[in-house]
């Protein structure tokens, strides 16, 4: 049995495929259709985003959807190259291929199979929950930023330019200093295409619905709008020769399966590429994960975040052997495929079917496609990748989410991808610190009639001029410890009643060894200056670590079960209340 | 008024100038002295450590502490050359003179400069509490692993070899591949000095106190060992003309006060040199804060963290104007300097003085110094840098605390100083975020009798089946609000009698964005499973900020000011406790 479940486990399929009916066959087949005609202009755009030749796109759609329908978990995830990714791709390989002599397509190998191993480690290590430390506002400027990066990466096919660049000042500079070469028939093509494909988003359905098409046949309709523009554009190429007039067109392509392909394994080059892999993992995953996660929820289904790094960790080892790039689970093919009807992975097969028959007959079909229209298919699918609601939403709930979003943004389009996301990361984790040094460091007193102790600043209640409390509302750590010395120096300095400091605890779930270090500190500097130290309320797993530092040795008061008793004694009845002291092991 | 303590804020020289006394001018004289002799052997082999030649040590002493001396506010701080700073400081140059054309020394001109610019900057901006964000254990780990590898550069010259390297495994394979070129005169001398410092250390001042000298005195012949060993053997060396025979020697170092100099500013080397710069500044100020704090303390008085940044900032471009390089304020230089009696940074300024005359009429004396005996006194005094004690008392007290110090020391020795430091920050904020990302979720009942509601495992309560009641006992951000939702919809998948969902907000400081959509999530999510979710004893600063967000509008249940309220309403008493929901504004 447990054999069987962990079996289960790792290879999904085992599951679902045992009660394989009919019925989900049909519905698996029709969704396969609809994504394998949309995915074809996909792919090869996609793949002229990451600087590869169009059928890099293909393949890289093949292999990889096939090994993640065997592992991994989701039921509707489409896998293949993404825009995000691809971006990131084009921006690594640029850079690595600069320094390194390595072919750009053997390079893309690479980081496909480095990214995979990371992947897959990561599943293993099940440290699925990684995905949890991004926050909403950064993943959200992160991508919104790389949409405008893609946007204007494409903008040079528009034009029919060269151009070159992965941060926003860098290809707008170049975008300029080239715009005089612009070639205007290119312009007409890419152009028209856009606006084509605008009015097949924003006009097309509605109208298409209007004349009484069915919901779902106009939705389908729509999604077949970039093969539209891919067929009336080639045609047009072809039929004007317009590679003659300087319009760049896609050329010739393989017609071929996916090659077996081995990547270059030297080491100056996976050390160069390792960093960026990771970010494209953890990225990928994200992206993916938000994906399967919401379609999932949608049917009731549940998704291991565990096994889908080891199914993407697979798609992606499988695209590196398979002249692929990159990949991960991608949001307009998965939402298609959902809609489409998709009930299991089997969908996602079939759809790989699809595009190896396209890989082998339709080539020859795309010689003509000016380039133009792949950039206008890219451009018009990214641009809604523009979070603008997240910006406003941050704004009004919180300037601190809002500055994360923005500077995410900022950095991003600045510093290009990489860099974007390491800062909106990094500016995250400092906003948690930040938040948590400055902890809420209340002084209390005691609710006339009560054991209760609250606020003096809130309520009115019963003090001793000898005895300060302060309740510490927060875990103590590295960040605030100093943040706490300071907090009880600067209350004690000038009062020099005071004879006796109590740490109310209650909402302390955690000590570490710097904020140890500092409370023994502090009690040796009241001790210096005649004041003891006594802590009360701490809880069980807290009081169990400080049994093994070296603080309550030296501790010039005592440890109170409560807050009430340590008040009691220390106004001078510690005769009455001694029996009140918390007990070692408490 | 406002003006004069702003002027004293930012030059506190005019605070403790205008009442300057004789005996505190006595007191600053012998403790400049005393520390002015110790430092003659320091800054030369501080210099030696970073790469540079003596003189840069001497000139990094001078200028750098009179700056200090007028804007620090520290008394008793010596700013210099320090071990772990110089060593940083050679690993960058190293680094960035391999790449970009510029001159050793020019280099490190530029890195004071820049260093000091950093630091500067942060001050202006107040980012003196930037030096709490770096934990205890992480320091302590970098600290001992610094003085291991600076201990292991320093083998080749007691050894009378070439060797390079900047982590463990490189010194490692240096020292071992030219260990058969060792010169065996230069070995005597520097194991000779290393066993002569050491017996100072360790056997001299009891000795001496045996003798009947007072500890004062004993102390100060302690501290005047390295510059025993220094005469020693530069008169063995000037007598035997040692270096015919290969011994290495300082040589011919200039007669001259600190020269001006002028840093590199190209940009690229500015660039290039940013990050290590904001590395060698940061840990600076750490170790600088640190000896100024403990000092500081012993005679109640008080550091301004930001000022600090200010002295220290000015001390380095004074550093970089004059022939030096980076400066910080040192740990044993300030402890002399301290126990000699110095009373104001005057001590400091009449010690630049001291160093000024050395470096105008000693330097001729230096010429048959060994290197070997610069080597032994680093050697000697960076082992006092390493921590074992923080390793023990880690390992008793938290093993993760553990992890940090131990993953931070092999960091540090594998990879070098500059990413061992950045790994363990980065290592150290992961901990926090992966103890926050799993908080603590109490199920909850009401204690008979009471309006009280605690952790149903470990009291008897009253509970009712259609209403779960779970208590977060940590602030809901981006790193555990995934693991929240999870904990909820397994908590319900399976128990169908529950028809509301209460979250006890007592212990929750704050709601970020990522988990303010996290809980507009859950609350659709639930509506669909036909269970409402209503919020309890949220804090008022809590509530302000949920109702600039979309949740309130949408939420299924309420917001109740108490639990017991909620639990009254949600039994099915909703008439009866229907003016206890908490108003919008709470």
């Amino acid at each position: 049995m447990a054999n069987t479940y962990a079996l289960t486990r790792h290879l999904p399929i085992l599951a679902w495929g045992r009660t394989y009916s009919r019925t989900a066959a049909i519905n698996d087949l029709t969704a396969a259709v609809i994504v394998t005609i949309m995915l074809i202009p996909q792919s090869l755009a996609y793949a002229m985003l990451a600087g590869l030749p169009p059928e890099a796109g293909l393949y890289a759609s093949i292999v990889p959807i096939l090994l993640y329908s065997i592992f991994g978990t989701s039921r509707s995830l489409a896998v293949g190259p993404v825009a995000v990714v691809s971006l990131m791709t084009a921006a690594t390989l640029a850079d690595v291929t600069q320094t390194i002599d390595v072919g750009y397509a053997t390079a893309a190998l690479s980081l496909a199979g480095l990214s995979g191993l990371i992947l897959l480690a990561m599943g293993v290590l099940r440290m699925g929950f990684i995905a949890n430390f991004l926050s909403h506002p950064v993943i959200s400027g992160f991508i919104t930023a790389s949409g405008i990066l893609i946007a204007m990466s494409q903008i040079k096919h528009v034009l029919g330019i060269k151009a070159h660049g992965h941060t926003m000042p860098d290809l707008l500079e170049s975008i300029l200093s080239h715009a005089s070469d612009t070639n205007l028939l290119t312009l007409a093509i890419g152009a028209g295409a856009i606006a084509f494909l605008f009015w097949v988003r924003k006009g097309l359905r509605p109208a298409l619905i209007r004349m009484g098409l069915r919901p779902g046949a106009a939705d389908f309709a729509t999604k077949a709008g970039p093969v539209l523009a891919v067929v009336a554009t080639t045609l047009l190429a072809w039929h004007f020769d317009l590679a003659q007039t300087g319009v760049q067109i896609v050329g010739a392509v393989p017609q071929s399966l996916p090659p077996f392909t081995l990547p270059n394994v030297s080491t100056d080059l996976l050390a160069a590429l390792f960093g960026p892999a990771a970010l494209i993992s953890i990225i990928g995953f994200v992206e993916s994960i938000s994906v399967a996660q919401t379609l999932a929820t949608k049917k009731r289904q549940r998704i291991d975040p565990d096994q889908e790094l080891i199914g993407l960790g697979a798609a992606n080892i499988g695209a590196s052997l398979t002249g692929g790039f990159p990949v991960t689970g991608g949001f307009s093919r998965s939402v298609v495929n959902f809609d489409a009807g998709a009930e299991t992975p089997a969908a996602g097969a079939l759809t790989a079917i699809g595009l190896a028959v396209a890989a082998v007959f339709l080539t020859p079909l795309i010689y003509f496609l000016p380039k133009a229209t792949l950039a206008a298919t890219i451009i018009v699918a990214v641009l809604s990748l523009v979070d603008l609601k997240t910006l406003r939403e941050s704004w009004a709930y919180s300037k601190r989410d809002f500055g994360a979003v923005a500077i995410t943004v900022v950095l991003t389009l600045g510093l290009g991808v990489e860099l974007g996301v390491v800062a909106g990361v990094m500016l995250s984790l400092l906003i948690v610190l930040f938040d948590t040094s400055r902890p809420h460091i209340a002084e209390v007193g005691m609710i006339k009639g009560t054991e209760h102790f609250r606020n003096i600043l809130r309520h009115d209640v019963v003090t001793d001029p000898s005895v300060l409390t302060l309740r510490i509302d927060q875990s103590l750590y590295f960040a605030n410890a100093r943040f706490l010395e300071d907090h009880i120096y600067n209350r004690i300095i000038d009062d020099t009643d005071i004879k006796h400091v109590v740490l109310m605890c209650s909402a302390v779930n955690e000590i570490d060894l710097s904020a140890l270090e500092t409370l023994e500190l502090i009690n040796v500097r009241l001790k210096e200056l005649g004041i003891d130290l006594s802590l009360s309320e701490v809880k069980g797993p807290v009081m169990d670590r400080l049994q093994r530092g070296g603080l309550l040795k030296h501790l010039t008061g005592r440890v109170y079960l409560s807050q009430f008793a340590a008040f009691c004694a220390l106004r001078g009845q510690a005769d009455k209340v001694s029996d009140l002291a918390q007990p070692g092991s408490a």
